[in-house]
């Protein structure tokens, strides 16, 4: 599938998915024995009911029996957030085994700019100056340059005969990796709760908020349900 | 409790542990409606057999009725594959709220000529040349200044007003972090058998090693077994 | 430690705790690096403040580094209902390995007479007659009466030489069983949010109300706030 | 998809899968940021090697991304045991809110003279004589009219009002239920080292087999390293 381009080199794709808004009622009906009934219309409406009272009553079991497996492009920051998801499978890109590529996250001006509005704490240091668009035009290029010293260190280290297991030390958490991620729906809406909030890293909320989208459209009448309600 | 030092400036310490060695012989006994019947000596053998029954035949249910919470400090590269882990809880230190403090990893040059011998992957690039001692010194020096280059622009940008969570990016994966962690003694024994083994990375063997040495003062009869068979 | 009484044969007793309120704050400060700094009183209040804020904000992590063991004997349709809960650790008495010993759930007739208040799908089945106590005090007595067939049958079976895993089959889900179950704090609360809800039964609700009271007088002020907002 | 029939009124069927083979092995070549590469044939062997070094080395996340949702139906016994699984997901035919309908097991002669050859504990009681053909006859004719006698008083129960959730206490643990159960392929594999082991109840080994041939259908070459080693 298409991969959404987030931030200025990662990407989300949907590997695969399995269930649909369907199957979560059949599994619900499974409790009082019964099967799925269709859905609605404007004169007769249907099992978007029954979908409805699951979620609104947090009867979550059933929202297990769909799920999707995606692949994601993200800084190491952003997987260090992520991987505390302790309900998803993952398969991450090892630098212990492979050669990395040199692809490193700047964020944009506007985003420098932005600060984390809903989580002071995530701001700046105690005691540091408002930032100034010149000093965020600074730190932009200092990163630049930083993200080209340790790219070059590394690779140097790499032709002398440096394990890449601890050539890697040097690799600073803004440069990218790749993995696969798989959950059942239940758990991705949990991911989203916490990953779309405000108080959440802007750069992995990027991330949610395009799984959203994908989650959409593989489910739409659980996640007009899920966003109506966050 | 005392810290066990490990690499340059980790260390490991129990925080608080829970159950024993006569709790899984108590919780197994659970199904066929005993208790404990204390341990044998030379002449009359006790409930030291049906622990070793349990555990050589992956009886595993009774060693989650026993545990230990610990806290680590340690690179952030380690803490990337020590949280793969599912079944622990963790709370880590966040470089969106803390200042990074400043401390890095710097191999030994033992460390660095010793390689990764039993997961060939983990070694040296393609093509490159055999670590000479001399190339070790030189990518320790590098090392060492190039964390130096990262921990300066970090406190640059702060001081700037760089917010917390984006100054960090450029931290390198080798700048230590702490965390706590707890996992009841069936997920810890996961836990070693994974990260004991020769091919993991041996700075996290590093850890399992020294963890290992405090869950054997706690549950001494199943961690005999458990070195027993490892 | 005392066994709590619930319903007529049933109990509930601590077998052993880990971790304090004290340590969930603690935990909590390690993302910003600090420690517990005490309770307050009225004219300084103290972490009590941190512990609503990770409460009330659903900072769930740190009420992992909390926990209970416990110790219960309730119907077999109570621990189908309580097994559910996936994130516990269970050691159950294995019919297949013991005799049973006869102990069945007879309810009250008061019991019998409130019905499943706010639950009525759990109800009285389509077109039955409303419940009188007559009807009622016949039911018990029917119960009785079938439980000491069901008994006799079964003791026949295993005096005949029926392997117990088959001798069971005919074992009403009335009849007790016993089991523990260990779980980290932050579970416990997920268990009692959905077994002390009025939906719940009303027998697996008697359980978790008793674990409830358990539970304050380990983690008083922790339950204090749980108990303020359910 | 088509039932497969188990025992004398239970039957497992497949729901729906995702994942397959090569996602695996896709899967496994993140680590090392590669693809799939075809599997071979006498010729030129491809990447059956890459699957077979994943399962020899107990490389197992990747077989999480692969999985399937089953729909099974069962005597209570066997969910009892089944539900253990904490890895699954689960719905379940509900007692409290379904009129149950008299479906129940009772093992073929045959069955119940083959007694718990790999598992002594699970056999005859202490003390109890050698079953005879006889008495497992008589045994057989006493569990029919022991389900007939629990089935008359659910039913009276129900007809004068009593609850579902109370009538159902005489129900024995032989009538069956119904559910769907959905897994990833490594906790599917687990289960089934479990339930298809000589010491597991012949009853569950009947679904877990069931499953076994089902599993081989989807992911034919991960099965087929599966049953070699097993």
């Amino acid at each position: 599938m298409d991969k959404t381009k987030v931030l200025d080199h990662g990407y989300i794709r949907l590997v695969e998915s399995w269930g649909s808004d369907e199957r979560i009622v059949e599994a619900a009906r499974m409790s009082t024995d019964g099967a799925f009934r269709g859905w609605g219309d404007e004169t007769a409406p249907g099992d978007e009911r029954l979908l409805r009272y699951l979620y609104t009553n947090k009867h979550s079991t059933p929202f297990e029996m769909a799920g999707a497996a995606i692949e994601v492009q993200a800084p190491i920051f952003v997987f260090r957030e992520w991987q505390r998801h302790r309900t998803q499978s993952y398969n991450e890109l090892s630098a212990r085994y492979v050669k990395l590529d040199g692809l490193y996250y700047v964020p944009t001006l506007e985003r420098c700019m932005m600060g984390p509005d809903d989580n002071k704490q995530a701001g700046r240091a105690d005691g540091a100056a408002e930032l100034t668009e010149e000093q965020a035009q600074s730190f932009r290029a200092h990163l630049v340059t930083g993200y080209e010293v340790a790219g070059r260190e590394y690779k140097v280290a790499l032709a002398n005969g440096v394990p890449k297991e601890l050539a890697r030390c040097i690799m600073p958490v803004g440069h990218y990796s790749r993995m696969r991620a798989s959950a059942n729906l239940r758990n991705w809406l949990a991911f989203l709760t916490l990953r779309q909030a405000p108080n959440a890293q802007w750069e992995i909320r990027q991330y949610a908020d395009a799984l959203n989208g994908i989650l959409v459209e593989l489910f739409p009448r659980t996640m007009e349900l899920f966003n109506e309600h966050s």
